[in-house]
């Protein structure tokens, strides 16, 4: 849930991971408070972790949101005293403006239910974030694309070499995108390609990952009878379909469906499931460490 | 979801409610932070509400979870510090110890799902609470109420009039009790029973309120159609099927359910929307304000 | 669930409810089989119901899609028998031509959700439908409407006295459409209109009916602390929000969303059990019987 | 959902499944029309499925529910009417008697929420069948079962060599189960073991299949960081957990969870998916081909 209420001028967003210790809420409540910030919500937590044996030991998450009266002095004087708390610590931290929308870039192919749905969300509101360019290996859909008024890039996927269109995508989005999403974009990105991007890649994988990793989920769904269908939305890392979850839904279905009704039906949780992600990504709600994520309401 | 690490000697929970106040969070955590207390959770936030015409203005709420190394001492360090902080501001607080698990007291009828559920969890350590008592008018479940070693007391209704059963219920009640929950208890309890019980009190209701209220909510589904069947836990109040809710939940049906087996159905949903809304209550995750819940997860 | 197989040419859909009577499948099924019908489905139920005392007896119900090799000959013979077998007994059956794709016009006001998403699976081809026209109240949606192509005319509201703009929907609509959906169109139409319009009349409610009807459900919703909120898509009735039920579904939500948040959640539960119950009723899944409804996978 | 209406002396189900031939539904039918059997429910279909190229072409699936005046005669005259029928045409078909309950061994381990749900459940009279025995490797459920009035025998598993615990199990077992159910029998059984056996083995296993195979599934889940966690109930077949699915479901879970948190939540899935999987079976729901199954409402 995005906070409560309407981000206004003013209003920031700390994110805070690393090595529990104790008092820390404290010590960032109190830095919020020495400047005057008015906190409007506030969430620390430690989550439950296997024995220290092959974990170093528990991991503290925090997040703030809080609003300041004057953001051009009191937010420096924030980050100063949070680089003496935190930093040197091992812990991780970062301060968001919330009325800076991120800048988004989406890559497509073919299927646009997943895009669709994020550009008609982004209409109405519900996605703060800007949408300098999509990108797609396929013009069928530039129309869709641009009656939403986003400007659209036809990038094609180039066969078996995809360097050259890899270099190309590069180009458009490097420096001028927060945000990258894999709208059912139907290439693997190259792991030079991820080093490169300079911002997170969010992907949306058409099962209920880690089941049915790679091509043709729904086929391989059909064919081992399962009686849900899901899909997953993730960070991208080089390693395929294997990085780390944001979040995931199911769907049921049953012996009637065939492959193709599977697809049909998936198609619904793909656009639900990669919108939530996209949104809370964009809400600043969300840490990754060590491959997995905590995700604050 | 309850703490993520098992309470322990020295855990305790702090709730608060009242009007918003800028520094809440600050000044709530310095305290804790004074008497070196450890916080495990910290939770704060201001729900968004409708425009203030109808309403006082926005209501904060803060929940947290911490530990005190000398539990004798550090408390009342802090409560004294929250008496000087809160008290005069329209703020209601009240701190927990997680070590000493509630009194739980339960009544039932006939239908014994929602109470061997309970008792069941308890078993397994799911409930942190200790049930002196369960409270039927009718002596079916007593053996199943023994068999979990738990004493049980039959009081019949007595018909017309309730006020010697209530009476007796009284006795067994008042004092002996933190918490009152009517699992499937199929009787009305009077305005003057609920005044002098001295416990809140954590009724079932057998359909997704507000839809059906009162008797026979299977039978006014299936005549209405519906095709989802819910279940709502609420605290109870005078006004019948009106107090606040705490949880809710529902199961789909379809056209070949008739009355009997949305019953069948049904009993699984309450038995669930039960446990989680008394499991929530138990671990002081429930504050109930302005006919209306906020449950920490 | 649709056909598990593509509809051709020569595919139909029978459907039959009436008063119980033993060997009515074996009678159907053997008219089909007689005109040489190959049968992809077919599904005979009797539901449970209450006892007699208030209701006339077990009612059965029967769906059969076939395929015929000569439907010019074929289904009139078919038709023949299903005469002889079921009339004079109280049953009602249709039987429909699944490669005549139903004429839907959609009525919608200024919220554009529920329109799009069924202009969108149109589009998919997940709607055997024609859509001659959508009809607003509201000059907002028509770039929307138009983007896929459809028709699109403004009939301004009217104020207090609906009878002008009913009387020049009615123009439009009467003899054009075998169904009418009502796409979060915010009017309550009155009974002389229903009577006039020929053809049955699906409206999407905002809430889980029968909790909420009328005016404003979310706000109510808001302010009775519901857990999870609502749609419901029903056939049109004189009664508001009273006729037969054909889907419902949920969506969890907590205490930090304000009304507006509901709102917005809201709008994805209506759209999908909107469109799940057009595309039931454009599939002859729907049989609509005593104020309740069966609806077929 | 069973049959809708008690059944009664004289209630048979008839499943039937094959190469897909026109004219099944009428043949069947009219095979139990002529021998006056009234048809309570009726359902056949030929679900879709991908192209020929690995598959033999397109199977259908038939379920009748019936009652036959005089089953001593009726019956004998139905199955021969469909030796006749079906037999040297490649398909399967058994008939039930929906009065005459199955025997169902239960297995179990230490945990014993699946076991006890499905003893609670038998209890209510929504599983029809008699439970003659439950064995375990652990003395730890003996209580609990006795209470239920269900003969227990504890049959210690025997370490590495399992050939002496499987013989004396299948002494037990053999020839007095129409069904036996591992409600966390936490033992693999041998492919010589299950040969012997003689009836269905369902299994329920602690994760959404084909994610997360053999041991350890929640402690695999949290590592992967899911966002929901799952059951599966299937069939055993000698490879482990890859035998046809009946049944699925899943339970949402977050960054709060730890190991044992997953685990604990999903006992309420276990014993929910294992119970409806074993209810299907038992009402003759299910079948299994090609390693997939269909399951009848």
């Amino acid at each position: 849930m995005s906070e409560t209420r309407p981000p206004g001028l003013g209003e920031f967003r700390l994110l805070v991971s690393g090595p529990e210790h104790p008092g820390l809420s404290a010590a960032v409540s109190g830095a919020l408070a020495e400047q005057g910030a008015d906190v409007v919500r506030f969430d620390q937590l430690t989550p439950a972790a296997p024995a220290p044996a092959d974990h170093a030991g528990p991991t503290s998450y925090l997040r703030a949101a809080f609003r300041v009266e004057e953001p051009g002095t009191g937010v420096p004087l924030v980050e100063q005293a949070l680089h003496e708390l935190l930093d040197g610590k091992g812990m991780t931290w970062t301060i968001s403006d919330a009325s800076a929308p991120k800048r988004m870039i989406i890559l497509a192919s073919r299927s646009d239910h997943c895009l669709l749905e994020l550009l008609w969300r982004h209409r109405r509101g519900e996605l703060a974030a800007e949408i300098p360019l999509v990108i797609s290996n396929h013009r069928d859909v530039q129309a869709g694309v641009e009656f939403f008024g986003i400007p659209f890039v036809h990038v094609p996927s180039g066969g078996e070499d995809k360097s050259a269109s890899e270099a190309e995508i590069l180009e458009l989005v490097r420096g001028r995108a927060d945000l990258v999403v894999l709208a059912r974009y139907m290439q693997v990105l190259s792991e030079d390609f991820l080093r490169a991007i300079g911002a997170p890649v969010i992907n949306i994988h058409h099962s209920f990952l880690p089941a049915f990793v790679g091509a043709g989920p729904y086929r391989k769904a059909w064919e081992r009878g399962v009686k849900l269908i899901g899909a997953t939305a993730h960070y991208v890392t080089p390693e395929l379909d294997a990085g780390p979850i944001i979040e995931q839904d199911v769907a049921r279905v049953d012996h009637t469906y065939g492959p193709k009704d599977l697809q049909k039906r998936g198609a619904y949780v793909e656009r639900a499931v990669l919108s939530r992600a996209v949104q809370a990504h964009l809400e600043d709600r969300v840490v990754s460490r060590d491959g997995r994520t905590v995700v604050f309401e």
